[in-house]
């Protein structure tokens, strides 16, 4: 047919596209399968494998054309009874793991019938039978990886009413409730939903701050002691208290403790093989010695990350104060731009090399499983995003104001640098020391660059680039359709064999396949690095936690529109907590408990004395400073951590009284059991044959064991009561009882 | 009969009484019920009651006379079957709070079999049934309380011919094995094996510090920063690895998580009831925030206590380096001994009184279970403790070392009360500042006092006191039954109405009775005093473990005796922990870590500079070296906790093995269930009526909804596969692929 695609089959937002969003033509999974790189001989093979694979285990297959080169394969559940199986499996190994209390009726179909599948769970079901492996019961499909090279990926449709309507809800409504996380966690899976949820906490949160924050802008002048003390209390109850409710919400899903079902790393390489101890079978062993040593390499890499990405921020550093502070020559109001041209093109640069550097490290210390690997992959990231967000803070804080007037003059250096452009000598002359007048307004006004101008570039950047993006390279893509029909070459004739029926509703699958695929962690990092903000340095700014505020308002809601517009369906990952994140806000926390008392000290009436330069530091005020807030945070941080374990939740509750309902069932069959045992009725024998018997048992005293006589001595209960009585009877009175006589 | 009683049957040791300890006619427990305060009507009908109550839960009784106004009365079990019972309920239990992976078999007898009572666990449930409640299936008889005033204790009797073999097999070891710690465990129950354990390890750990602390006594000099290194990472390595390893011995003695059973106190008195959320039972309620009040009257008292007790030890110490130092008038010999005397009277009394009004804090705060009431009991004898045994050395390394000149001449006001003594003026001439010599060699006095004198005054005072003051009272006793001879006045004559063959025997029941009772918590607080001495201020004196591994040595030995001899036999307890003494373990090697740090900088040459004067101590220094060790330490200790979690253990592979197979046998009885799904074989049908079928499926296309048109398309994953086929060959090849072909 040759003709250009029409543009709005192209253009990326719903409207223009309704037909082609109205239905998913019930399909579950879409799998791309490219074959650019692969003679079509094998191509063809492969693919055959890949829907015989897919057969095998109950799923349907539909295939269409794609874009250059590849091939969508539509996915759907053919036979229930496969998904039934898998879902079994997926809840007895929960319940092996402790995640269920009760284990699942062992029959399958009425397992099933009792707690039916919620959206997420049955996305999440469907990807492990196209992922899991052959042994697992799964079609063994990995995308880009061994065997299915081809298989470029695995995504699931975008719901695009749902969405419209989802959206649409959310920017009416100023707080999300539980039922809205319900919501994302039955349609997105509960790992979105913990990024959700702990945002939405993190929000709520930020209101006493943020308000706390702007009283004390308004009434308690810079530095304040007690905004301090506020703000890093503030800072240990939101933590505490989101580890509590992290627990809660694990519970309310279903999911407390599916971290501890860990799924084996693929890449995983063992050294040699074992006998697990605990279940007999063959184990693969890589020593934890030498995955040591190389961990080790984390150190010589953490150090020379600091020194790249520090010694990268510390020159334009140098550099800005020496133009916009000291120098005075010709092209000042250009050169001030220069540090920040040399960092926003340098460090990305560095940022993914260093990242780039810390995968492999990550990957060279050959971890077991692919929760080890993402918890060490999120430490180095974790170091590498301090390193960039807070150092050019540290500097300005405990570098350039307190010793300012020591290190400014050796910015000399950069004279000699600037000595083409200058015009005269003096223009040139580093100020002497004394005569240097610090600008104390610096950091203030560096926080309001990181806590406002950042995080609303960073939010742009989130939502308007990526569009932008997809904008042009929908016009390209238009162009070279255009070009190519103009000049008669043989393109690559995706639409041509389209079915009229199925041809919005296949350009919509093409598009969606080229989206990208959401990472929850980078948002979630975005978020952590913001608390570290507040944390550490919000005593610089009170204001800090109001902008954080409406830029959360804001996040939540571009976070949900990029998931539904920017990127593919995100398939559904359980999860019980955020993970290595939460290391990194206790963290956070306790190193802002030492910065906050620092900069109290050091820059109460802005770190200047009466006559204007900085005060006299003493380091023993300081460090005594230091060390009774870090203490002051540690007893704190322990008091209301003992006090938060002491409340109570409905998701606690819950989980006790499943626990307590299972095993009640078999207290209760058991008790009975125990209910028929003998009751008093022969040691209440009446004792009227006691004189009869007498002498015969006396006769016994004299044959038996000394024991046996011992206990034949009273024959039961009535007897010893009455030779008791006896004794006490016989006994003298003691001088109380005479008196009470 | 009135004849004196035979000297040897009364005396305390074994040897002399051999007929008496041969048996124990087979009597479980005794119970002492003295009548002294009672009237004798009263008493017999109590009297009666108890044995209608013990007869009631199956135990067999008889009855003799005891000392002064009192019964014993001879407990065993009569039926199996209730014990029985108790076992199975308490197995139950144990499941139910998840000590137990497997439930335990439903019929009671087959159960007891498949896991036999070892002594200590029959003891224990014995004694519960004497001691819990008639609801709870017990006979209730609470010694010393309401009902059961009368019942002055409950004990079991020595196995002696046992003790005897275990002494003496004990004093040929060097070091004790596993198999010590479980025998020690199967007859004295798992809370006292855990006092050996802990001891024991603390034992072999101390090897590695003696032996390295005595090289740096010969090599590194005073106060080496090398010594201080090694002794925190010491201190780290034992607290952790203790904590793993109780974890090991909990599983190994299937007591992991009996902390986690409570048993509510007796004395805990409820504000309101209110209905349990998880199992819907009536509860009592005490308001967590009143208790919380409470609690903060430990502030004050803590407070209070530090202040008493540390105004008394200044005042002692001041008193004692005046006289020492300063005073040079007459009597000083003498009067150098008033501080001891001084602190040896006053103190135990103080202290007792501050202990007693800890446990009247600790009653009003009205704690639920026994657990939390006994942790918050130690919690503050453990701050008593702190506070008798470490501020001594801490007022002379922190307040009269480097302050000393300051200080010192302040203690001027010693000398108006020393002024009678004085024979001319110059004798009490306060030193000028700065003429004064403090003494440095004073600290290292006062460490070896508490570490070697402190420590052997100790165990004889808990070996050879205990045995004064029983021989005293058996001969003051015997003094007392001569008196009563001659003047022929009526005594209790106890002996008079003993049967000849269980004379001995009864005499020597009598004296178990009287023996005090074992409390493993008191020997627990002396180990962690002594691991304090070390972790705080061994920096002073390197030889400290050296003096504690001879002292330990002797002391585990000396606990085993204590307890055969001196104290009546202990009931068995479970616990899974040496409970809150671990805190207090890791507080001090905290705290240990900044003084340390602290006493290195300050000491190192003795605390003089050149000129013998205390050098000059620059605060900023001192705390930055604080500062250091401090995070240095928790960075080691995190490391190090990350490093032991990933040791494995028996005990822990025990507890995932069983687990395994409880859960393991379920999951292949479901799998059998799934594997009878549906195979592939209606996927497979072969395409051989396609053809035939493509037209009526075509006009299917056209009469159906849009979703079934599309999955109509290819039947099964061979058309899937012959379509896919077609549009690869179709497609132009790609670059790459050109090349490759």
């Amino acid at each position: 047919m040759k003709e250009p695609a029409s543009p709005t089959s192209l253009s990326p937002t719903f409207k223009d596209n309704d037909k082609g969003t109205k239905t998913n033509m019930e399909t579950d999974y879409v799998i791309v399968f490219r074959y650019a790189n692969t003679t079509k001989a094998e191509a063809g093979k492969k693919f055959a494998l890949l829907v015989e694979r897919l057969a095998r285990v109950g799923l349907a297959t539909e295939v269409r054309n794609g874009d250059n080169h590849s091939l969508l394969i539509f996915v759907k559940v053919a036979s229930e009874d496969h998904v039934n199986a898998e879902v079994y499996r997926s809840r007895v190994k929960d319940w092996i793991h402790g995640v269920r209390s009760a284990a699942p009726s062992k029959e399958t179909k009425k397992a099933i019938e009792e707690e039916p599948l919620h959206e997420a769970e049955r996305y999440r079901i469907i990807y492990r039978m196209i992922t899991n492996s052959e042994e697992e019961g799964g079609a063994g499909i990995t995308a880009k990886e061994g065997e299915w090279k081809n298989v470029e990926s695995i995504f699931a449709l975008h719901d695009h009413a749902y969405n419209k309507e989802w959206i649409q809800r959310w920017t009416k409504k100023y707080l999300l409730d539980t039922e809205d996380l319900d919501e994302i966690r039955n349609r997105l899976g509960e790992k979105i939903a913990f990024y959700f949820a702990f945002t939405q906490s993190y929000f709520t949160f930020l209101v006493f701050p943020a308000a706390f924050g702007a009283t004390a802008w308004l009434l308690l002048g810079k530095f304040s002691p007690i905004y301090a003390i506020v703000s890093t209390l503030w800072c240990i109850v939101f933590v505490e208290y989101w580890k509590h409710q992290e627990v809660d919400l694990g519970v309310r899903w279903g999911v407390r403790g599916v971290s501890n079902i860990q799924t084996k790393r693929r890449h995983f390489e063992h050294e040699h093989e074992g006998t697990d101890p605990v279940t007999g079978e063959k184990m693969q062993i890589f020593p934890a010695t030498k995955r040591l040593q190389r961990q080790l390499l984390q150190v010589p890499f953490a150090i020379a990350a600091a020194t790249v990405l520090g010694s990268l921020i510390a020159t334009c550093f140098g550099i800005e104060i020496f133009i916009s502070e000291i120098y005075g020559g010709p092209l000042k109001s250009v050169l001030v731009f220069l540090p920040t041209i040399i960092l926003t093109t340098v460090m990305p640069v560095l940022n993914g090399i260093l990242t780039t550097f810390a995968e492999r490290l990550t990957k060279f210390e050959n971890y077991e499983t692919d929760d080890a690997f993402e918890y060490a992959m999120t430490q180095k990231i974790f170091v590498l995003n301090f390193i960039t967000s807070y150092l050019p803070v540290f500097l300005t804080a405990f570098v350039y104001v307190p010793f300012g007037a020591v290190v400014v003059p050796f910015l000399d250096v950069f004279s000699l640098t600037a000595r083409p452009f200058a015009q005269n000598e003096k223009q040139l002359q580093a100020p002497k020391s004394g005569s240097f007048v610090i600008n104390p307004d610096r950091l203030r006004k560096q926080i309001i660059y990181f806590t406002v101008t950042a995080q609303i570039v960073n939010l742009g950047m989130e939502v308007i680039v990526p569009y932008l993006k997809r904008q042009g390279f929908t016009k390209y893509k238009e162009m070279q359709s255009e070009r190519a029909a103009k000049s008669g070459r043989q393109t690559t004739s995706t639409t041509e064999s389209d079915n009229p029926d199925e041809a919005a509703f296949l350009t919509r699958v093409r598009r969606e396949a080229e989206l990208d695929v959401y990472n929850v962690t980078s948002d979630l990092r975005e978020m952590v690095v913001q608390f570290g903000y507040l944390a550490l340095f919000s005593t610089v700014w009170p204001l800090t936690a109001v902008s954080f505020l409406a830029n959360n308002w804001l996040e939540l809601r571009a976070d949900a529109v990029k998931i539904c517009i920017e990127m593919q369906r995100p398939i559904p990952e359980r999860a019980d907590t955020i993970g290595p994140w939460l290391d990194s806000l206790s963290f956070l926390s306790w190193l802002g408990s030492i910065t906050t008392a620092a900069l109290v000290y050091l820059f109460s009436n802005d770190g200047l004395g009466p006559d204007g330069t900085p005060k006299n530091i003493r380091g023993w005020a300081l460090l005594l400073t230091i060390f009774f807030a870090e203490h002051f945070y540690l007893l704190i941080r322990w008091a209301v951590q003992i006090g938060i374990s002491k409340i109570d939740s409905p998701g606690r509750q819950k989980e006790r009284r499943d626990r307590y309902l299972v095993r009640q069932r078999y207290f209760s069959e058991s008790l009975s059991e125990s209910q028929k045992l003998p009751q008093v009725g022969k040691f209440g024998e009446k004792i009227t044959r006691e004189s009869l018997e007498e002498e015969a048992r006396a006769s016994s005293l004299r044959s038996s064991r000394v024991e046996d006589r011992f206990w034949a001595r009273q024959r039961n209960w009535h007897e010893t009561a009455q030779v008791g009585a006896g004794l006490i009877d016989r006994a003298p009175a003691t001088e109380e009882v005479k008196k009470m006589q």
